[in-house]
């Protein structure tokens, strides 16, 4: 058992001793970080959140106390009143490194058995004992500090918005599944029995209807769900900086956003980014960089060489361009020597995994060209191909032929797999982009139909409307994403504010109007009623929390994460249900064998 | 279809427009609240989230314009610009009703049908209707209000508490069902066949688990969820401001929030509550007002009657004396005249709802007393009452003989109930209490043991632990509820924090170890590695926003409510899932005929 605290009350915090405390009676409580004897002195490291202040016991305190202070081991609970010293010897490791408390009084608030994790960051533990010991693990510096930038940063973002009149307005977690239900997580509900809310993947209807409630300006950091397969940095349940403004078009939303962003970096990472923020239409970006989400902070851009190789004696180039393919180059400038054969030969096996056949090369050394694909080429090819690539002496160029789809894929992720192997991505840079002018549709080869690439609600850009029944392919959309460092960490859209557009965008959809007004009836009616022009962007909240602490693992910005596999280590959920409580909800559990 | 703002862009709100901005010209956007044709002019009164502003259509617009401004009609959504003028006769009702604004260049951005029901505060409209159509609901003046004060409320605590070093953490929505289960709502999971996830009834044990995390100091305003029969001020999904912090007894918890609970009430209400905010035990509260949350506004107060009345020849209240019960009473005190044989009846059948058997009554009328009891009452008896009720001409005392449980909530009931009658009730008056020393347990007659009054995470009192093994129904719990006008906003109480203590009060509840170990172990395990004393607070802050308010329905501080059956009218969840979809979730719907 532990001491009660008795009269004891905290002063001050560990971290926070400083020379100007000297003399001073203080009162520290924390965990013991590290305890050692030295005869007749006992040193201790005591920790709290702020940081660790040495403490010290000699011979002037009782037996007794003295007697406390031997027992005392890693990760205990004390409080202790003493007086602050100067040090004989500085450690200039510490904040607190000038001066150490002598203690006059001691309570050991409680016991600890020896943790299972040390307490101390970069230490090589597997994840699945620092999530089941999370309560110790979150006792890092690192993960403390961590949490403490997440808190941070949603508080610049809330007085921000504030400041700008937005309202947080919180949307229901118990709504209505959503048309297509795949990704969605549901509950079934005990009063209406064989019903079944849905928790949001996002609060997109609700944030469009508090526009057509005149709220005029709404945000909320809000709990959203999606039950996909989980990737690397996916969470069952994230969070999302959501915002809709009414009376704007894109300009006044990407205005807005800019001065949030530049807010957040500043006072976070002391970067002034420069405004306004670069943009890049959706084709740029895919013919540059081969991503919607290029990362511009290194060079590398795909070329086309289609038009060079179309008659080429090489079969593999000329036919895939004649079967509607293409083939696309980057160009390692100046980093040809890096590579060897074998070295190429992983890259290739790297392309492989985005459905690329193979990756053709062409060296140029101090020897001339290098190229296991050279003697297929006529002279005017290699040439055109050179100029056409800028390569000089030391560049190597990845060639890739195969359908657009995966050139893209493939030349877009080789480049940041090369930056990342030359070590040329520079953590402490931020480079931001506004992606624009989305296609509106994007072609479901497994549905043989146009989905809609952001949401049904997007806006077309105002001139291709025309288009939405002829081309719906040309129709580009009013929507955007902030792409930094190669990640989107947010986007969003102007959103169509009538009723008639939103039915003739359901009708592209190929959603006959009963099946609008089924799944989206409530909209639709809303719509009637008199909507103003509105728009919004999302935030991915950890993901930019990931990128403001150059955190390579979600789970790393979260308090308590699940695994990949949507569990919890900690607690265990999700568990099995009792017969009876399954009963009252109406539901039974199958098995699909 | 409406028209594109085009070039326009919003430069004020129609509801910020004053004599100082006469001259100026404008552009708003907004929605027609109303237009009056007077022959060559037009006037419109357009809607913001501000407030309102006159704008006139007049012959020097364009034949076009003023066309299109003959079409409109109410809710249509307008852009306008136009130069402000002073008006000729002042509108006083208006903050903005000394100018108007000439238009000179109008869109229709969007037009509107008919509203089902008119955008104007306090219309007698059916819920139903309000909630289908929550959309045109939320346009009115004081729903609007209502949004922006929860906001506002909001702010002023996480101001408040980031002032005081509290950070805000997240916790999961998604997590393990609780041991009992009653009152979750699951969600089943996908990757983990027949398993379920429990939503959070409170983030108590995450909260609990990052204090021994050495967070320290913790808050949250968090969605929680509670599946039970809904009363009339509950929903299924609610907020609550969730507070935790270390190295604290009780004195800096409640210390704490008074001054959290004072900045509240000055800055949304500028009322200076006085502190330190007045307590009273559980004890006290019960005996004097019958309840745990006694409204202090009004007096009424309960008097014990048993001892005079033990040994009466009035067998209603002897024999409930000697079979256990208790007789107690209020004088509504000036008040008698006011009630007649039939009012008095009525408040007999209220009292019955709480299971009293009847009323006993005694008017001290000019005339002397009446009372049907009277006659079966010895004159000392009868006097006997009459001083200890200190009642005098004018007086009425009610009296109810019964099992305690069933006295307290008669008469703490019936004197709300004769309160709120005679109007005595002000509500621009405040009364705050803290209701102190709990008991930690109660009896479960149903299970036959004592159960947790809180949770079983709750501390004793110091000086009752000893108490545990042999007389628990006299420990006293380290809680504390905050009351406000007869409303619990908040409660909470100091934590267990070591693992042998948490273990007895596991035992006095009557689980073994393995039942403890099996339901809570990770709390458990967390206690083995050193944990701070703790403590903390939650408040409901949907019922904080009603009081603060003047809200005597919860939906009215709700932007999208349920109703009492749980769903939602507007977008009619919960609904039916098709069966490919329960299938991959792994569950199926089962009729409980």
């Amino acid at each position: 058992m532990g001491e009660a605290m008795g009269k004891l009350r905290r002063t001050h915090m560990c971290g926070s001793l400083r020379i100007d405390n000297e003399g001073q009676e203080v009162t520290l409580m924390g965990w013991v970080q590290r305890r050692r004897n030295l005869g007749s002195l006992i040193f201790v490291d005591l920790r709290d959140t702020s940081g660790i202040a040495q403490v010290v016991f000699d011979s002037n305190v009782s037996e007794d106390t003295f007697n406390k202070a031997e027992k005392i081991r890693s990760e205990y609970v004390l409080a202790l009143r003493g007086k602050v010293y100067k040090r004989q010897s500085i450690n200039k490791e510490l904040p607190t490194g000038e001066v150490e408390v002598f203690v006059e009084e001691l309570k050991i608030l409680d016991e600890s058995e020896t943790p299972p994790i040390y307490i101390k960051d970069n230490d090589d533990v597997a994840e699945a004992m620092r999530l089941k010991y999370r309560y110790l693990d979150l006792r890092k510096p690192s993960m403390q500090s961590n949490l403490k930038i997440r808190h941070k940063t949603a508080k610049i973002i809330r007085e921000f918005l504030d400041e700008n009149y937005f309202v947080e307005v919180e949307t229901p977690m118990l709504t209505k599944p959503t048309p297509e239900g795949a990704r969605d997580y549901v509950v079934p509900s005990r009063v209406n029995p064989g019903k079944f809310y849905a928790l949001p993947q996002s609060p997109q209807l609700f944030k469009q209807l508090l526009m057509v409630s005149g709220m005029d300006r709404y945000y909320q950091i809000v709990k959203c769900f999606r039950d996909e397969d989980l990737r690397a940095n996916r969470q069952p349940e994230f969070t999302q900086v959501d915002i809709e403004m009414s009376f704007v078009d894109i300009e006044d939303v990407l205005a807005m956003n800019e001065k949030l962003i530049y807010k957040i970096f500043e006072e976070i990472k002391g970067v002034e980014i420069s405004l306004p923020i670069a943009r890049m239409t959706y084709d740029e970006a895919m013919n540059r960089f081969g991503s919607d989400k290029p990362d511009l902070r290194f060079g590398f851009e795909i070329k086309p060489l289609s038009d060079i190789v179309k008659d080429s004696q090489f079969k593999v180039f000329s036919d895939t361009i004649k079967n509607g393919g293409d083939v696309r180059a980057i160009n390692i400038n100046g980093y040809g020597d890096e590579f060897t054969r074998k070295n190429i030969s992983q890259l290739e096996d790297f392309v492989k995994t985005y459905g690329a056949k193979g990756l053709a090369w062409i060296k140029l050394t101090n020897e001339g060209v290098t190229s296991p694909i050279a003697k297929f080429l006529s002279e005017e090819e290699l040439n055109n191909i050179i100029s056409k690539m800028e390569a000089k002496e030391g560049d190597l160029i990845l060639m890739v032929a195969d359908k657009p789809s995966v050139v893209f894929a493939s030349l877009g992720s080789l480049r940041v797999e090369v930056a990342k192997r030359l070590n040329l991505i520079n953590n402490n840079e931020y480079k931001l982009v506004w992606i624009t002018e989305f296609p509106l549709f994007e072609f479901d080869e497994e549905e043989n139909r146009y989905v809609a690439k952001h949401h049904p609600f997007t806006h077309p850009v105002d001139e291709d409307i025309e288009l939405l029944e002829t081309s719906p392919e040309k129709v580009r959309a009013k929507a955007y994403d902030i792409v930094i460092n190669g990640d989107e960490i947010g986007g969003g859209s102007i959103r169509i504010n009538n009723s008639q557009l939103q039915e003739r965008m359901f009708k592209a959809l190929g959603f006959s109007m009963e099946e609008a007004w089924d799944k989206f009836g409530f909209l639709l009616e809303a719509f009637k009623y008199g909507a103003p022009p509105h728009g919004g962007i999302a935030y991915g909240f950890d993901r930019l929390i990931m990128l403001l602490t150059g955190s390579d693992n979600i789970r790393d910005v979260i308090a308590f994460p699940k695994t990949q596999s949507a569990t919890c280590l900690l607690t265990n959920a999700p568990t099995i249900l009792g017969e009876e409580q399954l009963k009252e909800i109406h539901v039974s559990t199958i098995s699909n064998e």
